[in-house]
């Protein structure tokens, strides 16, 4: 048994998938809820997600173990800072945010001399739909987990932490602080500002209602990532962002290269980018 | 019997679902298939789509009631100068390229007197993959298709094009040149743009074959345009150019906007264009 008591901060799809995961796994004895939202917290119970739950977090991580932090990143610094004078001394703390330089700066100044038992986390894993009802157990199967361990975590903690997400199926890598945000940046941040920037830029177009009309299915996979939780979205770009303003600046050049070889009509290089993209994209989608 | 002598100029994906369709409507008595590359003719007699072929577009479109030109779009012009002469008194021409206006303008030039039963037409339809062989005669079953007739066009013409399309299952509406080309530009050629650039930009990252690792299944939807086939999207930039690059001017507005939102922590203005986007794509995909 990994795990006595799981403390759940944030009982949400990623936080009620890993709590159902390591339940089907035999790998934890008790898991405590933490939210605000009381009739989801309730929801956990009934659906078995978790045994029991406060609305403190304080009291949620009260002789916890293992303490997972999943709530929105713009709400991680408080959790951290709510949770600290109730942490047992050698319980392990980690996250599932999709930033983690931000993470590991709020955790420097709200977990103090705790920082040891911190293991920055990220699974990259999600489903369209949100909440608890939404969670299951197979979410992380042969998905990504990124821990990105600071120069304070102590190696039980990250083995620990490894073994939590090896239990639920997950493909679990470590990597640097930095390397991991400028990644993410890249292959997810990005993709969803130009997601949202073209769907808000059609939606104001005059003839918005006929324009969607035409949208093919190209389209429609394109524009998919647009329907991501707003808030959720706009923590990340706060959290994210220097390494996403560097993609963007990065992705504007290449932008204004192809607007100029367009109106130049520069067929050889207008010709190269596909060739090139349409390489990578076939290789990468194997 | 709407065709008797149906003559498909390009024996792709899309003039070979067209002929099929129309084969299983019972409404063509003899297709003639015409192109550069027998070894594709000859399969596609094989597989039922033509009767027999000419490589000379002259003879493939003598003593035909309705030739549909279905090559490239940097091709087009050549192919409608090839079959001038040879076309009947009322022969019905029409194309499927996915800009308009340049293929109007390759139509004045290389058409002349035989203007009036021209129709442009595009089906806003396709699949990831080409030639022949992947045609299928439901393709078009409740897709879009585009007519664009010009001034000159005669209302028997465009009558029996609407007509044809009507039996492959697609839905016929009737635009303006200029407003399907901005249409489609918004849709269709700006986020193949995007898909691109994006691929291409990340291929050249140092890290790029880790960063693809690390991509999730949103990168493999956003991306997937970025397989389409470089020669053909190469065309239609060239084609579409004006339109394309007034959306590109237009997305880059859009994206200085949301970069200098993130730049200054704007959390009001970051989260209201997100929520705007999410709003019309979920609209959108009903």
């Amino acid at each position: 048994m990994l795990i006595k008591r799981l403390s759940i901060i944030g009982v949400g799809l990623i936080g009620g998938s890993l709590a159902r995961a390591l339940r089907r796994a035999g790998q934890c004895t008790e898991v405590v809820g933490c939210g605000r939202n009381v009739e989801n917290l309730e929801t956990a119970i009934e659906l078995g997600v978790i045994d029991r739950y406060s609305t403190s977090t304080a009291e949620a991580v009260e002789g916890a173990d293992m303490v997972v932090v999943a709530v929105p990143l713009g709400s991680i610094a408080g959790s951290f800072a709510a949770m600290r004078e109730a942490l047992g001394e050698t319980a392990i703390v980690t996250d599932v945010g999709s930033a983690k330089g931000s993470v590991v700066a709020d955790a420097r100044a709200n977990l103090g001399s705790h920082m040891p038992y911190f293991v920055p986390g990220h699974p990259i894993a999600g489903a369209e739909k949100s909440g608890v009802t939404a969670s299951f157990a197979d979410l992380f199967e042969k998905r990504k987990v990124i821990l990105t361990p600071t120069e304070e975590t102590v190696p039980e903690a990250l083995e620990t932490v490894r073994k939590m997400w090896d239990y639920t199926g997950a493909c679990v890598v470590d990597m640097g602080v930095a390397h991991h945000d400028d990644v993410l940046a890249a292959t997810s941040h990005l993709p969803h500002m130009l997601a949202y920037a073209l769907v808000d830029m059609l939606a104001h177009m005059d003839s918005h209602t006929e324009i969607f009309r035409y949208a093919a299915g190209g389209f429609r996979d394109f524009t998919r990532i647009a329907s991501s939780d707003p808030r959720m979205w706009h923590d990340i770009c706060i959290a994210n962002r220097e390494p996403l303003l560097k993609m963007l600046k990065e992705f504007d050049a290449y932008l204004q290269h192809l607007a100029e070889s367009i109106e130049q009509q520069d067929s050889k290089a207008i010709e190269s980018m596909f060739i090139r993209a349409k390489e990578a994209r076939d290789a990468f989608a194997g």
